[in-house]
């Protein structure tokens, strides 16, 4: 295998992604650094505020044994913040009030300058009653703190992020981000969009089989996007290319050959390349 | 129970929502249709272009019993496209070539005035192939047919909608929200959003549990949105309401309580409203 299979799931909790009242940007967000690190996202899932449906989905997660499982959401102090419940019934946790949670939360309000009428009642502790044995990280931005359980015995790590994007991103970016790149080490990825006039999808169908039989199914993807048709009735197609793995010099060449096949054959088919852009 | 309690499931499939190389709007979007409608989205998944993973996910929703499984992505002629296969092997179906499937791809050419370099091949005829007993649904924008899949002893529908967005939404409007308004009859939503300055999602937390508690959990929902701090280090808040159920003016007086405690406690805890948009 050449590109390593470094997995991982993605658990998004909140009401308001189930009734259409927000798009959720924080799935797209995490799997796009994952993908650029080289790692390899298998599921998302998206529950509602209840503790059921999360502590379903965090089992069923686990059975199927990710190297993390990343939830988002759920962490702050209102009633329908359930996260931290749902994984402990899940996981036969008790949740427990945390001295190092309970610290920075003290920080959070103190650098905000919210230290009248901020003093850490009832309500406020929720936030740092987490499940046993996990272990607090600081929010740079806002006060919810994200935790991380390490089971013994377990293949997944699980992190649970707040979710507001914002925070979501610092705490991924400075906390996770860096242990998962450490896990896959070397790692390679060149992607570019093509976008072509006059060729339609099925017209390239064989084109694309027969360049994915070529490679190993982990290191190169290649999709077509419909995207219409233009006033004189020619299709619009976007191309996605993907090349990745452990080789940077194998990588670039596949990226090139891949291309090459693909210009050929789009010029054969009497279709136009517009633009190919790399990410 | 005041509302109804119809329960719907979202499958998404496709690679590039998995690498985040696209934000998924199909299921926002549906999920907005179906919470108007009065319809509850329970869960909803996102996998990649695999048969296993497809099929894992569509017998564990079907498991959980929902009225309708919506399905989007993977219909076209691709190689990667393998929603249907995924859905035979999970209910045991044989993929056959329906004859008014063709006739509809055939229909679709026609429209676009493909008919030249546009016969219909080994990989056109692929979006013709569909699980046996199943039933084709014209696509009025693309090409591949939307499959509609009811099983004999099962409680829940399947719907196959392609994912480019355009085309899933004409299918859906058309066909599938209709059947789903006539499952669930009357049904009344009011939503607004509410701004406020100088009061934080703790602050109001007991505000909210108090009004959740009053009212049956299944027709009014309130959530809190942080929005960070003003240039004065004041909290801003967005607050959700939502009042649904069968009984117009039970929903609308419900609405106007929720409203009303809430203006009160935010003046009371010194916060201020900029505004209350419904939507």
């Amino acid at each position: 295998m050449e590109a390593t299979e470094f997995v991982i799931e993605i658990l998004c909790t909140g009401n308001e992604l189930l009734s259409g009242t927000i798009v959720d940007t924080n799935a797209q967000w995490i799997s796009s650094k994952i993908t650029d690190a080289g790692g390899c996202v298998r599921r998302i899932t998206v529950v509602g505020d209840e503790v059921n449906e999360i502590s379903s989905a965090v089992k069923e997660s686990i059975e199927r044994k990710p190297n993390w499982l990343i939830v988002s959401g759920g962490l702050g102090p209102t009633y329908d913040d359930k996260t931290l419940e749902g994984i402990g019934t899940a996981l036969n946790l008790k949740l427990v009030l945390d001295n190092n949670a309970v610290e920075m939360l003290r920080k959070s309000y103190t650098l905000h300058g919210l230290t009248t009428n901020y003093e850490l009642n009832h309500t406020r502790l929720k936030m740092a009653r987490i499940p046993e044995g996990s272990t607090p990280i600081q929010n740079p931005v806002g006060s919810a703190p994200a935790v991380l359980i390490e089971i013994a015995n377990k293949t997944t790590k699980i992190i649970c992020l707040p979710g507001i994007p914002k925070e979501l991103k610092a705490i991924f970016s400075e906390n996770i981000l860096p242990q998962i790149k450490k896990s896959i080490s070397d790692f390679y990825i060149v992607r570019s969009f093509c976008e072509t006039i006059g060729i339609s999808e099925a017209m390239l169908a064989p084109t694309l089989s027969s360049i994915v039989d070529m490679y190993p199914s982990d290191s190169v993807y290649v999709k077509t996007h419909p995207q219409g048709y233009t006033s004189d009735n020619k299709p619009r197609l976007r191309i996605q290319i993907i090349s990745k793995g452990k080789d940077r010099s194998k990588v670039q060449i596949r990226y090139s050959n891949i291309l090459n096949t693909l210009i050929e054959n789009i010029e054969l088919l009497g279709g136009k390349i517009n633009s190919n852009v790399k990410l």
